[in-house]
């Protein structure tokens, strides 16, 4: 056990309890004493209750000389539908390396939807003696980022549709009257948003009665095409009544109806944007750069267009700074933005990672999470998140279950809600090791960013000692720098330990710098095709609909962004049946979207549910509160 | 000056300048130094940044035998569209207690919308130099709390859809396996929430097995009659185009499509729930009993039959703190609840006026707001939101201005974003006398609830001293206890300081109980005619419509309700262009609705709209962020 005053000692029970039950059963520490632990000043941080803090930007301005700690990326095989442990994993080995190994550690992980919390799924905050806590301020509202990108998300909305509106029925001039209005003194201005458009269409006048009559168009009337609009709006809830919708009803809105949508609040781009920017002045262009569709003479109409990107600023001038938590053993955790993994990249914040680095310093450790397989979530690590942040890992930890590495061998269908298999339940050795294959690849993958591979095989209690050691003999052959069985689910940071040790030993043999899969400057096609071949795709074949969207964005300027693939994470394939490590296929792109203002374009392979739904006996019915304590039950 | 510490000493320019400019100027305290003025310990708040605090509810355990304070509400007259300047009165008033008289004081007012934030009003803090601080964490998320009202909402709605959805294509024993699914040992059971609906229809059996056919179908079938559903969706945005939609149009929702809209967040039954509770307990019991609609039998459906009403509670359980600021001046402020005035009682929370009371104690003062005018908001404050407190106010503070009266003795049409007529900039006594009838019934009204009146004359630079005076002789020959030319919004506190004396005469000199315009067990008929009368009606013409939903409500029990009248504040009767002090008109109610968690039945006089729109140039054109500071610029 290290020296350090905020470690706490778990006092483990067996069978494991309810996850709810364990997070109740520890009094967490007040945030400021692990803000001291990382020496956090307190002018660096803002207290958000007890047990959570915002820490600011601003304490990057004082640690720019000082040097990063190890950066490690903790992504997994290709899963099954009830998930192999991500960030149980990711949540133990920081216990490990903080509570057991005297290393100085923060972990950095994804802020969970709400929907998913009241649906099916339940909390995201890991699970049994590795858990974040408070679990339910973790997995409610928290600091109230993904809230203030609903806000700004939907204020773009309602000012697209609104725009649109009164463009039907104003002249250009009324338009541009409204847009200046007279001040006190009869005089009409241009606000500073304003300059950015006029400067987009190239109009150096600097007073509105100078515009002749067709730059006045030029300037108010965005003209924008309906049918090109891609801006949704979003709410974090489960509602799939809302997936598709027809708004503009009302008698008000006199027949302008129009039929959209809503996401889920983290599939929507400002959250992209949250989780990609590097700095107050980047989110504020960011912002301002997301594109809503486009004009009916196809320019891309932005947010600054509509006169927003300043007003999207500062609704999310707080979201901005990661907050500060802590897991079941005292050591620190940053939590930080939550895109989704398909549409958008599915990793925590660059910001979070930036500022862990700095306070963990040389020989300290950052462990973060990347969602899905690692075919997605750490292939858009590393050339999404690295590649905007400049940082480099030096490990990527894959974590193997010796269930999914049976899925992948041949075993039969594995369905969340229904009873496992018996094949899952004993032993079958076999099945475990013509299962590697996915593992393999996944190992190989990995290896070629220039990063050591460990290999951290989460280990269930009807795994046999057999199956483990198949799985870590092919992890080492694949090319794994180690291959280590853990058991924090059931001990905590003492059940990491050896992959702590791993870890460590890992980053310290590295030191080269990260070698994308591809560059910026090619194009939009030959990038698709470079992480089609990582899949094991033979080829890659474009509907008609993505040859049109990727000749526009080609066209508007927009290839030299990297590639976000939407993929399912259950095969490396298209097809989720497809287990184990499939080739020679092709990979069929659907259709071609971007999110501008994060900075990435999104290829589709097959269709994306961005709206979940509940399901006939949501997990809210086991949701209350004990009034006389205040204290959450029935959360899992 | 008072001798406290944090009280702060402005420095005042003249002219005014913007609203935005004064608040940056002045320095806010550190939260904790205002808690600590009103013997507010640390565990009995969290702090929420530097200059914001959530004060525990377990706060009034400590204080249960303390005694309490002077309780005094502010009202207006009849406004003109530009607003009086109740706000500000309310917070330029506590500023001379606090600051200039000596004595302890908090200011209760409610949490604003973003929606008009961003849209045509800016923001709520008041104005001048009386104004809550820091404006911009004011305005915008604030602690969080509508940000929880709105996911709390949200979630009930999907969770209607959903049912409806799931129950047309299962069987009663079906829905009755997957509301009850089997634990690991294969036993199915019932939630804890699940017996409050089994008690509902009346079944004590305790088993799932053990129901018969008919009772799997009366517990698991709701049966909801779609177009009896009044529960609407929210968001925090100023969406017209939201107001009326089409919902369920993708395919997986096979063609189950249904009509409905979206209201401001602030417009949630479940804001007037946080306004109106008085406990954890007591909310929990509010949100599970909000009724949704009916089933096609004709019974009211509640969010606890749908499961809900435990998850809302904890979704809404760090809401019902509420959120300390500070004045300009560095008095104490509670912000919470924020609900409409017309299809709710726009009154802030009883909560907070609890606490507040407390707090001050005996011969401490509580100030607090009631929306739009008189008739309406105070008229709520003593009938609805008093009677569910049990507290008793001592004095009614009615704002006035030169500009309305004058608008109320027949001056011209006040049109926002107009420039204001001259009549409204020159001397016209007799303009000013001819519209005090306005003043005085509000005077009447207010007195016949046991208290004393006190009229602040909120002056402007342009009234004339002939006018002032005819305000102030007016409003004493109508019954107030006194009538007191306020300067606050030029000069702080210092400029209502003869305000807060008169307000401390009032207080002193009366002590009699509250006595409520109609008391609760008689028909709703009858109180709806009881508050027609004071707007001057001489009778009530209810639509067949009303007539049908009057009945209904009184077969469901629920005809013990207070009433929140939903009618326009600019007349005393339902049409706005009728100024001054109508008499003798037939109110007409259009149609009846209820909040029956809430606790209200709400009479529509006229068209309400529960969902601004956006101009062609909202205030989000002006605002940004200094991204080098952080600072919010252009907020208005």
């Amino acid at each position: 056990m290290s020296s350090s005053k905020t470690l706490r000692k778990l006092h483990v029970v067996s069978p494991v309890p309810a996850d709810i039950d364990i997070a109740n059963s520890v009094e967490p520490l007040h945030i400021s004493e692990i803000a001291q632990e990382v020496n956090l000043s307190p002018n660096h941080y803002d207290l958000y209750g007890k047990y959570k803090a915002k820490v600011l930007l601003s304490v990057l301005d004082g640690l720019e000389g000082s040097g990063d700690g190890y950066y490690v990326v903790v992504g997994g095989i290709t899963p099954t539908p009830l998930g192999e442990g991500k960030s149980t994993t990711t949540v133990g080995l920081c216990q490990a390396l903080g509570a057991f190994l005297d290393k100085k550690v923060v972990t950095c992980v994804r802020q969970p939807s709400q929907g998913p919390t009241f649906g099916i799924k339940g909390g995201a905050a890991g699970g049994g003696y590795s858990q974040v806590i408070p679990m339910d301020e973790f997995n409610l509202h928290m600091t109230g980022d993904i809230h203030a990108i609903t806000a700004a998300n939907n204020l773009l909305a309602a000012a697209i549709d609104t725009r649109i509106f009164h463009e039907s029925t104003q002249s250009d001039k009324g338009l541009l009257n409204r847009l200046c209005p007279p001040n006190k003194e009869g005089k009409r201005s241009f606000s500073d948003i304003m300059f950015r458009r006029l400067k987009k269409i190239g109009i150096s006048k600097t007073k509105p009665e100078d515009l002749t009559p067709q730059e006045v168009n030029k300037f108010a009337r965005l003209d924008i095409d309906p049918d090109s609009i891609t801006w949704r709006r979003v709410m974090d809830v489960n509602d799939r009544f809302l997936r598709k919708i027809t708004v503009g009803q009302g008698p008000e809105e006199k027949g302008m109806m129009r039929e959209t949508g809503f996401d889920i609040s983290v599939a929507s781009e400002i959250m992209a944007v949250l989780a990609l920017t590097t700095s107050l002045a980047d989110m504020r262009e960011r912002l301002g750069n997301m594109v809503i569709g486009n004009s009916k003479a196809g320019t891309p109409i932005t947010a600054d267009d509509l006169g927003l990107g300043g007003a999207l600023t500062v609704l999310m001038k707080d979201a901005i700074n990661p907050t500060l938590m802590q897991t079941l053993e005292g050591t620190p955790v940053l939590v930080h933005a939550g895109p989704f993994a398909n549409i958008a990249h599915g990793n925590s914040s660059i910001v979070a990672d930036k500022i862990a680095l700095k306070l963990v310093g040389p020989s300290g450790f950052v462990v973060t999470e990347a969602g899905f397989g690692a075919d997605i979530g750490a292939e858009k690590f590393m050339n999404i998140k690295c590649r905007y942040s400049g940082l480099t890992p030096q490990c990527a930890v894959i974590v193997a279950t010796i269930r999914a590495l049976k899925m992948h061998g041949g075993g039969p269908e594995v369905v969340a809600g229904r009873p496992l298999d018996h094949t899952y339940l004993t032993e079958n050795v076999a099945l475990v090791e013509a299962g590697c294959v996915n593992m393999a690849r996944h190992i190989s993958n990995m290896k070629s960013y220039g990063v050591n591979v460990v290999v951290a095989v989460n280990m269930f209690s009807t795994d046999s000692e057999a199956e483990l050691n198949a799985v870590t003999n092919a992890a080492l052959a694949a090319g794994a720098f180690d291959a280590v069985i853990c058991t924090h689910h059931a001990h905590g940071g003492k059940g990491a330990v050896d992959l702590g040790i791993a870890v460590q030993k890992a980053c310290e043999s590295v030191s080269q710098p990260l070698k994308f899969l591809y560059p910026l400057d090619v194009s939009i096609k030959e990038k698709i095709e470079a992480i089609a071949k990582s899949y094991g795709a033979s080829g890659v074949e474009y509907s008609e609909q993505a040859e049109k969207q990727i000749e526009m964005y080609s066209k508007q300027g927009f290839s030299n962004l990297p590639i976000c693939m939407a993929k399912t994470q259950y095969s490396f394939s298209h097809i989720p049946s497809e287990k184990g490590a499939p080739s020679g296929f092709v990979l069929p792109i659907r259709d071609v979207r971007a999110s501008i203002g994060a900075g990435f374009i999104y290829p589709l392979v097959g269709t994306m549910s961005t709206m979940p739904g509940l399901p006939t006996r949501p997990c809210f019915y086991d949701i209350d509160l004990d009034t006389a304590t205040g204290r959450v039950i029935g959360l899992s």
